[in-house]
């Protein structure tokens, strides 16, 4: 394997705005109540003015506070790595990339975003943030993210993961945030990400000195993740390639895909490919509407592909995964033919994060496997044309605290084996 | 924070003997049953002869294969990083560099000798290894290592972690290798690392088609770690430093240890200092004598400091620092004055990961949070005196896979809490 780096003074200066690319400019989100547009002040309840603005400005670039860069620096720029010993296994002319997100502290991609908002939340003064977790990827990003900045971190999990999976509530736990499992005061309830985005959000609202954060979907957590791409681009140059024939990436709220794709959505020969899991199929099988994002209806209402607010997914391993809705850009660009999406089962996805574990050496998260899965069926179909595509995916994150899936994998106990 | 990265081709092309910068030659390896020094040829049976002929070499630099650098690129040249956060946290004017060893598939430095390893015996011929493991670190390694070069990988793992910690389990059996509790065939026993090492090499000694692999103590292990500890001196230079005044790694075996610190023992003004676990103070407490590896006494006789071969230290959570003995090679340089060692209760070495993790963003594996403890203590001192003493330590590994132990320390259930 082959691998690029670039020096920690290279992370890119800008973060890269999708929103001057676009085709037709997104639909506002609406008012929960009202079912108006959202004014900017609608917002400042839950978030502060910094990313109420990046939530909604046309600028083509939005510059990296410097502050921001200095924690990012810690494990950024990424490698991107050429996955040689995967294209030999498989006898593909495909060449395949992926940028390796899993080096962050969190082991994802989510602090990305998770320390630019803790930043802009400490300078306006908030004191505390709430924000909900599934798995515990998102609550884990942004506990190390606040404790970099002082500020005091409560997290609302999922009670079922609460309960089954200690591990990633100990490491918030480990950098100082406290973790309670949701839906509050209803401790026979299993809970939702819906439910523990209500919890969050409530709280948020409830106290002049705490704001809200969100991990994934919203416009400027995809902005803050386009670093990604943006340092892919580049690494793909030192590796002598010019552009990726196709870009693929798990889909759960749409982060770590923006983030690899949104740099490359105004080279249109650039393929793009959204990966969702089977039994939460959202932008396969979801409709085009305006929904909210939480099962209260806290939120506002955003235009999305989802199953609807009150979605229900199965208990799959990709936590990351199991979201009913998904980000208004990543929306947008589906349905305008821009990008594809295309849906695994558990299984499958399994089988093909087994393969890479013992070809390419690494374990992977659950969500990121469902990238491999692709990446694999994209090469061998490369491999029946003949074509060298430059096949480019996100390893938004590594396996390690998801063993207990491959354990399930091991022993023929994994559900949805097969679809 | 700052970060000193190398590019992937600057992985160094040998690895440094520190055989012939020794006052006096090590004593020789005994035969366990004769008594006698050690002829290679009795090595045959459990080690390829390129690693017989390694363990032994006066050579001062060994030519690392290119098919050894190939694996190794997938994470080395690791990370140099400077500790600016807990540096001002500290109040300290000590500088604080630690070399990050962690971002191995396997997440600690035991990827470096495993994959050399199996590289040899691929090369001789072999089919299958076997080793041993306590809490899995090294399993993993080797798992990985075996994975790479299609080689069976057979791991007996101490008994009690076996049940009590099922992840690293997991981990090895994703790469592909089969674990099996020791000692085997005593199901209410158990295990230490000296009953695992025995029944790994009663298992290889028994079949023509398999090798021993041992993953610290041996002057093979040491001489392939030592391309931490060249890739540290190079980034000290690019950060602005000459030389580390004080060199600091927790020392189980001595692998870690030996691996960053061993390249500076020549520069005799750099202190280097080994921390071990108060519970098994090898090298603070135990006698220099000859012992055997392992507790059955299958193993070479070895001239080291012990604390005897049926030693077995309580169940501390730094699995990899439980052994009864340490490297002949340390063991000489802490004899003849060349380096200090220093030990640590666990309580205090947990206040100290806590520390870290909350100010630094990294959660430390237990054996490297036990550097962290002494290098906490180092910049303390440098504080009193006004010293701008740099020091340089090895974060060996994470604690991903630890994180039961923090969940202990956060309940106040850690057992040994401040010694």
């Amino acid at each position: 394997m082959t691998r690029w780096t670039l020096p920690p003074g290279d992370i890119p200066a800008a973060w890269f705005n999708i929103a001057p690319h676009l085709s037709s400019p997104l639909q506002p989100p609406l008012h929960p109540v009202t079912r108006e547009p959202l004014a900017p002040n609608d917002l400042a309840p839950l978030f502060p003015a910094a990313l109420i603005e990046q939530e909604m400005t046309e600028a083509p670039w939005v510059d990296v506070p410097g502050e921001v860069l200095d924690v990012l620096r810690l494990w950024r720029p990424t490698p991107l790595v050429r996955a040689t010993r995967l294209e030999q296994a498989l006898g593909t002319p495909a060449r395949i990339y992926y940028k390796d997100e899993s080096g962050s502290p969190a082991g994802s991609h989510k602090p990305n975003t998770a320390v630019a908002q803790a930043f802009y939340n400490a300078q306006e003064g908030v004191h505390r943030l709430t924000t909900e977790t599934g798995a515990g990827q998102w609550g884990a990003a942004l506990a190390f993210a606040c404790a970099q900045f002082d500020l005091e971190c409560m997290v609302y999990m999922v009670r079922a993961s609460f309960e089954q999976k200690p591990y990633r509530r100990v490491l918030m736990e480990t950098w100082g945030a406290s973790v309670v499992p949701s839906p509050v005061g209803q401790p026979d309830h299993p809970g939702s990400l819906g439910t523990a985005i209500s919890d969050a959000v409530r709280d948020a609202a409830g106290r002049g000195d705490t704001h809200y954060s969100l991990g994934s979907v919203l416009n400027h957590v995809l902005l803050h993740q386009t670093l990604i791409g943006l340092e892919a681009r580049e690494q793909l140059t030192l590796a002598g390639e010019t552009l990726p024939d196709v870009v693929i990436a798990p889909c759960g709220g749409g982060s770590n895909l923006g983030g690899l794709s949104l740099p490359f959505v105004p080279d249109t020969g650039v393929r793009l490919v959204a990966v969702e899991p089977l039994s939460c199929p959202t932008l396969t099988k979801g409709r085009f509407d305006y929904d909210f994002g939480d099962a209260a209806g806290y939120t506002p209402l955003l235009p999305m592909y989802t199953l609807g607010h009150d979605f229900v997914p199965p208990s799959i391993h990709a936590g990351g995964l199991r979201y009913h809705g998904d980000s208004p850009l990543i929306s947008a660009l589906v349905r305008d033919g821009r990008m594809e999406a295309v849906a695994y089962p558990q299984g499958k996805v399994f089988d093909a994060a087994l393969q890479f574990a013992r070809i390419e050496g690494k374990v992977a998260a659950p969500e990121a496997a469902h990238a491999i899965r692709a990446v694999v069926d994209e090469a061998l179909a490369a491999k029946e044309t003949g074509e060298e595509t430059v096949i480019l995916f996100n390893y938004c994150g590594h396996g390690l605290l998801d063993l207990s899936a491959y354990e399930a994998y091991l022993q023929g106990r994994l559900p949805d084996e097969r679809g």
